[in-house]
């Protein structure tokens, strides 16, 4: 009866007794709130109280939250997926180890069946952390991404990573041309794009701008444009990267400058990392409405200070990524909005001097995982808030929990204190994919399993070997 | 019958089949590892099949770890255990507000009681974090405190907050001469010092310089060392202290320079923070053997960038804090490897110009958590490493888990991806303090109820009100 009410009026549940972050326009937050979701949308919002009066007879099940907190699903916008089997596979390593001598031979020989299962075991860890859509920031086997993605429940923006020039390439990939890279995106797009429900949507990706010829860059803007669709691509990551930029194409500053010259910096540009630019261009970031994936830890491992406050104030759209698994290697978007806010707190001695503990404030944070992120993945008419007409995708937060008590401040304790393990519950597209801490539509013990092999596997047909850093016996 | 031989002849139990991360002098890790437990001390350690063939009929209880990884107890070199009922009162204000219109406030109205409750919702943090030992940084109430370590089970050394003078203080603490300051921790110290099973130490406390008349900074020195015990202080924490220090006790550069010339820089200080130093004060501590607690979340957010690579490549012992809960807010030890990692790589940046990611490794975090941790606290005699004949003060992490597969580099991952949620039991003086992530001796639930209630009638006591950041309705 109940699933044939479901399949004729939409199936309508029930979430009430809940602090209810909605991250709306107005930053409403209902103290003892109430969500009706009708589908895979929210169909109504406000005190417990008057949802369930006007919506209890309508609904098919409901569920008291007993005063936990909701948020809007978390959205990761910059994190490789395919990478997650090479966690801790360049750790302490100089730059040049870490790409040449450990990422290109990994990703090289990676096959579509290693991408599906280093998505489904960094799915999982996204899941935990609270986040319901991610942009793939550029990697292996789009097909497989996407057959994980469309299992796990996950929302998803993804992208193939793609390069037609550059040193010191895997001899497969230095075999690519601009038109095979074009091509095959293209058949990517027209294969997964707008699929799973929904769910699934296929950016263009150009890796960096060292490895990417005038031509595929210029048809990449205008395939995107084309298509209606975003374009994912490294920005500004390391001054050598500005430095070849003004010695071989004649910019004066760097990336960001001659992106702008070019016409690339669009509304659709997802620019990640972007650490050393300078005012000018944070104005030219601004003007276009390019959007900036802020990666906290692996900026500060690998990278450099972002210069985010600057961003922020200048009105550029700034929200967080994780980056991969061997950048970071916690892919846990609740740990980057820690990280922010302390990081950027710091920078400000860099920068300014001076401490500034009222720098980036927790309201901030919470915004760029959330608001922020949906914009930047060009989704927020649909995800980013819990409001009444988008799409059902949400967090329950647990705070009754030595990790969070006592809760004097509940949006400051949201960023600085909730870690994973207060993440009980997440809805994507208005059905749950973690209930009570479990994955709902894959066993994760098989997953982790599968995913044990298959990266000792992958490592040992890479050659990678890591060294001891103790006395194994 | 067992406890019959478990009192006469001592209870003997082994952990087999475990990663055992030793922390000794020769970094040795046993990839299939045993260990023997005899009461509260380390019986034997070695490759399983050698320590069952050897001790399996002697002992009382025998446990296969199923490839779990073990490691020494952690060592949280500086928390205000008397905070944690404060978290989140005081983020994201400037410093003048953190102390004079939270902080202060907040401690002056606790009571003996508020120090119990505070200290078990901690203590319950820091054994969910690994954390075997801990030294106070400086309290209300040590005999709360005490009660509630002798009640978790775990290892400590307790410190009372001690100030003679300042601006601003509360009434109750402005009356308190230095007399008083001394003969209440000599008394406390007689009552409460090698309780507990020899687990709790009392040391003595100045807060911070400002905070000192010389009569009190002369009299600790010369307390401390006729009871043989240490000293914790907060030493050189923002530019504002050393520039107070040169003005007013005409000393060339700050705290360190003045400690060093009244002779209170030896090895049983226990520095904390210590972000503002020079080279001359480097050497100063180096040679002294003082013991520096270094801080990342709450120097980036707070302080500053302390030069901890300066200090160890000086030969300084330095180990890792979490600060308390109003200027962190995690107190997590776990959390503080990440953070102590990836801050002191993004540190070089601020130091050298340029990004360096094989700074501080993996293995030196390890070190400061353990090893260095044990010596910061003066207790490395019978802590920091698991070695025959050292107290059975241990953790078992389980990797097996979403948030740390793949191991392909076991020591990186329990620096980079190990969360709180890998921690699975905790032994502290032979006994589990923790038994598959449920705390052993205190009722969880119960504590986090009686502390929520604690802490808002404290606030309330306090006049302490934080201004909301949201539109609450």
């Amino acid at each position: 009866m109940e699933q044939e009410n479901a399949s004729k009026l939409g199936m309508i549940v029930i979430l009430h007794n809940a602090v209810i972050v909605t991250m709306d326009s107005e930053s409403q937050v209902f103290q003892n709130g109430g969500i009706v979701i009708e589908n895979d949308r929210i169909k109504a919002i406000g005190q417990s109280s008057s949802v369930l009066q006007q919506f209890s007879t309508l609904a098919h099940q409901i569920i008291d939250l007993d005063g936990q907190i909701l948020l809007p699903g978390l959205v990761n916008t910059h994190v490789h997926t395919s990478q997650q089997l090479g966690r801790g596979v360049a750790d302490d390593v100089d730059l040049m180890t870490w790409l040449h001598g450990r990422i290109w031979p990994y990703e090289s020989n990676m096959t579509e069946e290693d991408s599906y299962i280093s998505t489904l075991l960094c799915g999982i860890e996204l899941i935990h952390s609270g986040v319901t859509c991610f942009a793939e920031a550029g990697g292996q086997h789009v097909s497989g991404m996407a057959k994980a993605v469309e299992l796990l429940g996950l929302r998803a923006c993804l992208t193939q990573s793609t390069m037609d020039t550059g040193d010191g390439l895997p001899a497969s990939w230095a075999a690519q041309t601009t038109d095979d890279c074009i091509q095959s995106q293209r058949k990517l797009y027209e294969k997964h794009h707008d699929t799973a429900d929904g769910r699934i949507r296929v950016w263009f990706g150009i890796r960096q701008i060292m490895n990417s010829t005038d031509r595929l860059l210029l048809e990449t803007r205008d395939i995107a444009r084309e298509l209606k669709t975003g374009i994912h691509m490294h920005v500004a990551e390391i001054p050598y990267e500005n430095e070849t930029v003004v010695k071989t194409r004649n910019a004066d500053h760097g990336t960001v400058t001659y992106l702008e010259k070019i016409g690339l910096l669009q509304s659709n540009l997802l620019a990640a990392h972007t650490v050393y630019v300078n005012d000018a261009e944070i104005d030219f970031l601004s003007k276009a409405g390019v959007k900036v994936s802020h990666c906290p830890a692996s900026a500060m491992r690998m990278l450099g200070f972002a210069p985010v406050r600057e961003m922020l104030d200048a009105g550029v759209c700034v929200s967080l990524g994780t980056d991969g698994a061997p950048a970071n290697n916690r892919m846990s978007i609740v740990d980057e909005m820690y990280l922010a806010s302390l990081i950027n707190k710091g920078r400000e001695v860099y920068a300014n001097g001076s401490i500034n503990p009222t720098a980036f404030p927790a309201e901030t944070v919470l915004k760029m995982v959330t608001v922020n992120g949906a914009k930047t993945v060009l989704w927020n008419d649909e995800i980013g808030s819990l409001e009444v007409g988008k799409k059902a995708d949400l967090v329950v937060v647990n705070p009754s929990c030595w990790s969070m008590v006592p809760v004097h401040d509940c949006i400051s304790n949201l960023v600085y204190c909730m870690r994973t393990e207060n993440i009980v519950s997440v809805m994507c597209n208005g059905r749950w994919i973690m209930k009570d801490k479990k994955i709902v539509n894959v066993n994760e013990e098989e997953v982790i399993s599968v995913a044990k092999l298959a990266s000792a596997e992958l490592l040992k047909r890479a050659g990678i070997k890591i060294p001891n850093r103790m006395n194994i016996i």
